[in-house]
C-alpha cells in the first residue's frame, strides 16, 4: 500500500503509522510517503484523517506500478530525456569493456559520426571466472570520464559490487547495475541515495516481478530515476547465450511506469543475430536500445563473439532509422 | 552426411551404400539422395565413383541446413509463395478454434476486408485437460473447407494426432502440426508422404535443434515444403504464458533454409501484449506471422485471453504495414 | 467436479446433466460418474436428488486427486502389486531398446539372478532425429514377448505413436507412454480403453499439472491403472541431460493418488550419476524405480552413455536393499 | 592451468610467468601457485625448469577439480570435520531468520536435544522486496553469537552484501553466501582472505560451472575451505518454489573436490515435502544437510511455509538415522 500523508502531519504520528504497518518511509520535497507490504490493504480508521491519498496493490510492484502513476517516468540523460512525453529512443553503444584510450576513442568517434550522445563501457567487469579479464577498474573509469568530457557525451558505466560504488556514482552519468548484481542490496540501497539515473539490468534468472522489486529498492530509497534493462534470461535453449524476453517486456510496458532499454547483444551472444533482434527491439517501442560495438571484436578482452564491428553497426543504424520512423520515434 | 548419388547408379549399389551407412533414402524426381547420421563424415573410397556430390554436417540438421542449400525454400500457398525470391510476409489470422458457421464467417469477412488470403483455425484441439473443450472435429474441418472455398482462401488447420491425419491432409491447404505434437512420429512420417505445405510448430520444451530435426523427419520423408513456426518456449517466467524465442529465430535464419512464421499470440497468452510483439516479429524479417483473432474473444471456447477482437486487429494491421515497408516486405 | 450419480438414475437424466455441464461420462461396473471442468463448482438444485456424492476441485486434477480418493491406487503387475496397502517397490530394469535375442536374454538372466520380475525395453524408439536408430519395431515386440513368456516376467514396453498402439497393447503387460508422447491424444484416448496398467512418463517440458491432466485423459477414459513416471525435466543446466524433479514428486505424493516410478537414468543421462540418484529415489519412498542396464553399454544403439553394465547394476542393487529396508519397503 | 612453481624460484621470475599468462597468484604456506585461464594449455619451454608440476583443464573449474586433487577437502567446523576421510554428515538446522532471543533459544534446545552441534540462522535477509522483513541485522548477529557461545555450538550465518561482511566474518564460524549473492565479487573476494569455512549457495539461475567458478574466486583468493550448497534452481515448474538439482550434485561429486551440503527446505518451499526430500538428500551421500526449523513456522517473519516445526523435525530426524546408517555415515 502506498500512502501519501497529509503535508501538515506531525512527525510523531507519521512515525507511528509507519511502524504499525512496517512501512518504508520515503521523503520527497513536499510530502511523506509510506510504502507498506502489499498485504496491507487498509489502515485503521483513526489514521484516515492523516492520509491524503492511498493505493493498494496485489504484489510488491508499487511505486513502479502504472496504477500509482500511469505515465512512463521522464528521465533526463544529458541534454535529452527519455520517457514522459518525449518520443526519444536512446541508442547507447560501446564496447563490453574499456580496454585502452585508443579503443575508446575509436568508439567515441563512431558515436559522434552517428549523431548519438552517450557512451557506454564497463571498467569493472563482473566475470563468472576469476581467471578471466576483470576490467581496468578505476583507471578505466577515469579514461571513460575523460573521453566523455572531451566529446560532451553522457557516460553509462557499470558497478560490479558495493566496494567501489561511490567511485562509479562519482564518474558516471548513468549507473548501470549488471544482471549478476541485480540482487546486490549494497548497490541497490546506495543507488537509492543518489539522484543519478540507474540502468538496472534484469538478472538472467530473475522473474519480472523480482526485477521490478529490485527497482523498488532504489525507488523507495528516494531515487526516482530507474530505467529497466531486459538483456535476456536463461532458458534451456543453448544455441543463443540467453533468450531475450520480449513477452516480459510487453508485461512491463502494460503494468509499470519505468522506461525500458533493450539489450539484444547480451541476449544473443553472437553478433550475427544482433541486427535482426535490434530491429525487433526498436519495433517494440521502448525507450532505448543498448548495442555492443568494438573497433575489432576478435581481439576484445570480453564478450568477443557478440560485439558488432563499426561497419556492421553503421549498416544496422541505417536500418533502425526507418523502423523508428514507422513508430514515430526519434533516435537519440 | 547428405549424398547425391549419380543418376545412373544401379539400385543394388545404391541400396548397399544406404545399408552400410544406415542412411535414409530419399527419392526425388531426378535423383536418389542418401542421408546418413551426421557422425558419418566420409564414405569408403570404392563408392566415390557413384557419388555426384556430398555434404558433411556437425549435427542432424542436414536437409534444412543452409550449408546444403543456402536459399530459403520457396513454398506455394494458394496463389502466393513465401521464401525464395519473394518479398512476401504471410499474415495468417483466425480464431484458436472453429466454433460455429457464424463465427468463422465473421473471421472470413475480416480477412477479406484486409486483403489477406488465408484462414487459420483448429477443428481438433490438443487440450491439456480432458475436461476442456476438445474442438468440433471433422464437422469443424468441413465447415472450414466450405468457407475456404466460398472466399477462395487457403486453409491452415491443425492435426492433433495421427488417428485423423488423413482427413486433415484432405481438407487443408497447409497442415499445422501443433507444439504438443512436434514429436509425434505418426504425424511426422505421414506428413513426409504428402506434398502439401506443413506448418510445424516448435514444442515449447524443445530445443532449436530438436525442432529442426522434427522438420528433417518430414523433409527426409519426401516433402520439401516445411515451414517452421516459433510460438514461445516454456521458461521460469510466469507473467506471460510462454517466452517468444527471437534469439532462436535469429539462429534459424542464419543456419537453416526453412521459411519461418512467428506466432506472438500463443507466446504472450494475453491480447494486450500481442500488438507490440507482432510489430517486433514483423521487424525480424521472417516469412510470416500468425495472429489469433476472434469476433468476441471473451466467449471463445479456448484461448480466450490471447485473441484480438476485430477492431484490435484492424488497428494492429495498420501499424504492421509501415514496418513491413521499412524492411521491404509485402504483406499477403 | 466429480459427480457420482445415483445407481437408479435414468439414462436420459444422466445424459442431460452431462450435457448441461459439459461433463465427461465414465461408466464403472456399478455406477456412472460425471467429470465436469473444474470451473463448475455446483449443480442446479433440481439435480441434487440424482447425485450420490460430489467433489469440487481447484484445477483439472480430479480423478487423480487425493481429495477424491486418498489411498494410492493399487496396481497389479503380474503376481505383484504396487501401491495400495502393499510395501512393494517395483525395480524394473532393461536396456533402452531391444537390439537382439542375445542382448535381451542376457538382460533376462540378470533380472532372474536379482530375483526381480519385470523386463523393460523399447521396440519403437521415439528418436529426435530421423537419422538415428529407430528400434526393431514389431519384431522387437515379438522378441520381448517371447523372453517374457520364457522367464515368466511381466513386460513393460513403449508405444511411440498411435499407429502401432494396438500391437503394443497386445504384447505388453504394462504400456509405457514416453516423455515425447505424453500429449499424444491418440495414445491417451486408446489407453483409456484398455485395463492394462499404463506407465505414463512426464514430458520433459511439461508441468506437474499437465502431467497429471494427461493421466486424467486415461483415467476418465475408463482405465484406473495409471502409474506416473518422473524422468527429468529440461532446465538450463547442461551438465546432466535433464534435471530429476524430486520436488515435483513430493507434490505428487502429497496431492495425487497415483503410484509413482522414478527414472534416474534418463534424468542424468550419464551412468556415473545413476547409483547415487537411484539411492535418493529409493529414499523418496515411491512405488518404483526404472533403471537402464545393458550388457555392453558402449555398443548400445541408443542411450549408450546412461546405461549401467551388469556389474555396475549388481553393485547398485546391493546398496538399494538397505535403503529399502530403512523405509520399510520390499523390492520386487 | 594450475602451475606449482619451484620453491626456490625468484620472485621476479614468478611475477614474469604470472604476467605473461595472466595468472592469478596464490601463495600457500610453502609454495606459490599460478592459475591461468584454462585456455592456456602449456607454457614456454624456458619456464619449465621453474615449474614443479602443472595441470591443464577444459574449463575454469581448476582448484576445485578432482583432476587437481582427488580427495574431498576436509573442512573443520568446531570439533568436527566433514569431507576428507571422515564419515560425517553435518545436519545443520535453524530458522530462516533470527527473530528474538526466545525463538533462537528454543532452536538451540532442539539442537542440543538431538545431539547436533551447529546453529544456523540469518540476521541479514536478502529479500526480494524492500517491503518485506529485512532481518535483525547486527543485533541479530550478536544474539546468535551469544547463543552459540552459551551452547558451545558452531554458528553458520549469512552475509547479504559486502557492506557488512567484516561483521559476519567476525561473528560467524561458517560464513554463508546466499543464492542471490553467489556472484557478489565484493563478498567472494573478501571471503578469499579469511580462513573460516564458506558455505556457498548456488544461485538459482546459475549453472553448475558458474557455481564452481564462484567457488574458484574464494579458493584462488587463498581460502581452501569452501563448501558448496545446492538449494534448488529455477525451472518452469511452479508447484514447488525451486527444483532441487540432484543430477547437478551427482556431477559435482564426480568432478569436484568440494564438500556438498544440500538444502531441501529452500528447494521445496513447502514443509510437507521436506521430509521425503531430506531422506533423498541423505541417500545422495553428501557432506551435509541444511533444514529449516522454527518453533512456530506460522508466525515466522520469512519463509513461513517451508520451515518444519520442532515435532516435525524430531520425526524426520528419527528416519534420517537409518538411512545414514545404510550408507555408513554418522550424523553430526
Amino acid at each position: 500500500m502506498i500512502i501519501h500523508l497529509n503535508k501538515n502531519i506531525s512527525k510523531t504520528v507519521a512515525k507511528e503509522i509507519a511502524q504499525k504497518y512496517e512501512a518504508v518511509e520515503l521523503f520527497t520535497e513536499d510530502k511523506t510517503i509510506l510504502i507498506t507490504p502489499h498485504s496491507v490493504k487498509k489502515v485503521d480508521e483513526k489514521y484516515l484523517d492523516h492520509i491524503e491519498r492511498s493505493w493498494v496493490f496485489d504484489n510488491d510492484m508499487q511505486l513502479a506500478s502504472k496504477k500509482y502513476s500511469s505515465e512512463i517516468r521522464e528521465i533526463q540523460i544529458g541534454k535529452f530525456s527519455i520517457g514522459g512525453k518525449s518520443n526519444n529512443t536512446l541508442l547507447t553503444i560501446g564496447p563490453c569493456g574499456v580496454e585502452s584510450k585508443e579503443q575508446i576513442t575509436q568508439t567515441a568517434e563512431l558515436i559522434k559520426e552517428c549523431g548519438l550522445h552517450t557512451i557506454r563501457a564497463g571498467a569493472f567487469k563482473p566475470r563468472t571466472s576469476p581467471y578471466s579479464y576483470q576490467g581496468m577498474g578505476i583507471e578505466g573509469l577515469k579514461l571513460l570520464a575523460e573521453i566523455r568530457d572531451k566529446y560532451n557525451f553522457s557516460l553509462i558505466t557499470e558497478v560490479r559490487d558495493s566496494t567501489h560504488i561511490d567511485a562509479v556514482i562519482d564518474y558516471a552519468d548513468v549507473i548501470q547495475i549488471g544482471a549478476k548484481s541485480m540482487y546486490d542490496h549494497g548497490i541497490l540501497r546506495r543507488c537509492g541515495k543518489t539522484k543519478k539515473p540507474i540502468l538496472l539490468k534484469r538478472g538472467f534468472g530473475s522473474t519480472i516481478q523480482e526485477f521490478v522489486q529490485a527497482a523498488e529498492f532504489i525507488l523507495s530509497g528516494g531515487n526516482e530515476n530507474v530505467i529497466l534493462c531486459e538483456r535476456g534470461i536463461r532458458t534451456f535453449e543453448t544455441k543463443s547465450r540467453f533468450t531475450l524476453d520480449l513477452c516480459g517486456v510487453a508485461y512491463l510496458k502494460e503494468y509499470t511506469n519505468l522506461p525500458i532499454v533493450l539489450d539484444p547483444s547480451h541476449a544473443m551472444g553472437y553478433s550475427y543475430g544482433v541486427p535482426d533482434l535490434a530491429r525487433a527491439c526498436m519495433a517494440m517501442d521502448v525507450e532505448g536500445l543498448l548495442i555492443e560495438v568494438h573497433p575489432e571484436p576478435k581481439v576484445a578482452k570480453s564478450d568477443a563473439s557478440q560485439q558488432l564491428n563499426h561497419d556492421e553497426f553503421r549498416k544496422l543504424f541505417n536500418t533502425l532509422k526507418p523502423i523508428a520512423k514507422a513508430i514515430n520515434k526519434t533516435i537519440i
